[in-house]
């Protein structure tokens, strides 16, 4: 049997991301552009694509899409598979679609969960099957603008949780009277206002959350806090608060990993380590290496 | 001695409204104008004084100020009065103008904490003093945009928090993605939405905030929700965890009184009553009987 060559997808709703794989498993090429799905005219898909990575297309190929590109908005619309779900029911649950040439495209279900609370997420999961081992029980956070809590028991992803830490931070530094008092130039007391306001929620000097936020402006009108540190102070707040909910949510057995963005995955690390907690950078190349277990999975 | 004639002035952000009383302490005429400090002109307040009230204005009388006039970009800054405070510390703290014709202006003084976490009111005193017993203890919800909870002992107002209730589902509906799967229209099933918010809370069905949220969109994605309550369950959401925390940092001893708008204050007690918590709702008319308070200790 002749090996599949194969490509993967990362498409987004901001970005393009495309990883060729050589045979031997490891990535040949990659191309990153913002082409997101957000920005492509007519919903012509198909001509993105071609335009971006046309030239690696060739036939009898396998092409993986994962991330916004399989919602609701994206090219083709697939299911969530329901959690506890192993990398082989996501392989299973994709939609395969019989192009030109003998090329396959194999558009990637999200996860779900229904209780709880409901919960989805669409594209983390590759990253999660990234970076942890085919049997490995472990916790992986992915902090961003909703960043996740997933739960990995034997290799499955048990269960997860959504924090829209990111975004609520974001919303509040632009369109509420937080904002009003804070210094668009980065303070270079950033880092230590960010620990600040992680210690007032590890040190339990909190009153929650819809409180606490309110001191990054009460703070500066009393003179107890500087404009300047107020945004730090209110992203170690915000993370704070999400880390001592996760923590109860997902105690910790065995590893636990911070797969994302380089700046935030150390603020992230930093953070839990003022609960006590120690955890490790996962691989930049999760998603990538994701993506090769999955498409290996394939063959 | 003759009585001198009084009038009270809470001029907030948005509204102006000025209260005559009479010579036995009722309240003589009410006028009520959206001309909030925000609103004026060249910052000249003294000429939306005389436009708005200028007819009642007579010789020897006093004029007592309260609200948003008193800040930074009122008429007259007037500084803190800090916590544990009397309705006499107020009056004594006011900055009284001399005007023209024996015209005394008091402009009052906001209420400060430095400790355990900053935090300050300018306006909401003057409601908390109107619905307390001179020598009461009890606990005060003034539900808002930046919902106070007030602890008063003897009559004394001990200590208060701010939360930033209202202005966050404001923001997040405005303004995150939230706000896109909410319908504009009320539905007809929102006061169920929200108390279902609430009780998910009260209910301990909850990973923290930052996540609960979330729920509010991935629930309409997973058919567990109709979009059209998802404005209910949010605010049934950040309600829930304001009173959750609220209670846990103001343990309820004597009364329990809710001052504010109708509607949100009939919520807060419904939402209250989920949590096993009995609530009175405060006189409509507190800071009338606040400022007839404060007014009469300068007789």
């Amino acid at each position: 049997m002749t090996l599949r060559a194969r490509l993967v997808v990362d498409w987004g709703t901001s970005n393009f991301r495309c990883y060729r794989f050589a045979a031997d498993g490891t990535v040949a090429q990659t191309h990153q552009a913002a082409a997101g799905i957000l920005g492509v005219a007519d919903r012509d898909f198909a001509a993105v694509l071609q335009r971006e990575i046309g030239a690696w297309i060739t036939p009898d190929m396998d092409i993986f899409l994962s991330g916004m590109i399989t919602s609701r908005n994206g090219w083709i619309e697939t299911p969530y598979v329901e959690a506890p779900a192993r990398l082989a029911d996501l392989a299973k649950a994709a939609v395969v679609v019989e192009a030109e040439n003998g090329v396959n495209m194999h558009f990637l279900p999200g996860v779900a969960m229904h209780s709880p609370t409901p919960d989805v997420m669409r594209g983390e999961e590759i990253q999660v099957f990234g970076v942890v081992g085919e049997h490995e029980t472990a916790t992986v956070i992915l902090p961003g603008t909703h960043s996740k809590w997933v739960a990995v028991r034997d290799g499955a992803l048990q269960r997860f949780s959504s924090f829209m830490t990111g975004e609520v931070f974001g919303v509040l530094k632009t369109h509420s009277i937080l904002g009003r008092l804070m210094v668009d130039a980065p303070s270079d007391n950033d880092g230590q206002a960010f620990l600040d306001g992680v210690r007032q929620v590890s040190r339990n000097e909190t009153v929650g959350l819809l409180h606490d936020i309110f001191t990054t402006r009460s703070g500066v009108l009393l003179g107890q806090l500087d404009a300047q540190d107020s945004a730090g102070r209110l992203s170690g707040l915000l993370i704070g608060h999400e880390i001592r909910d996760g923590l109860a949510a997902y105690p910790v057995t065995g590893r636990l990993l911070i797969v994302g963005d380089a700046f935030l995955a150390q603020r992230y690390r930093l953070a839990l380590a003022e609960f006590g907690i120690e955890a490790e950078l996962g691989s930049p190349l999760a998603s990538v290496d994701g993506f090769s277990r999955l498409s290996a999975l394939n063959r």
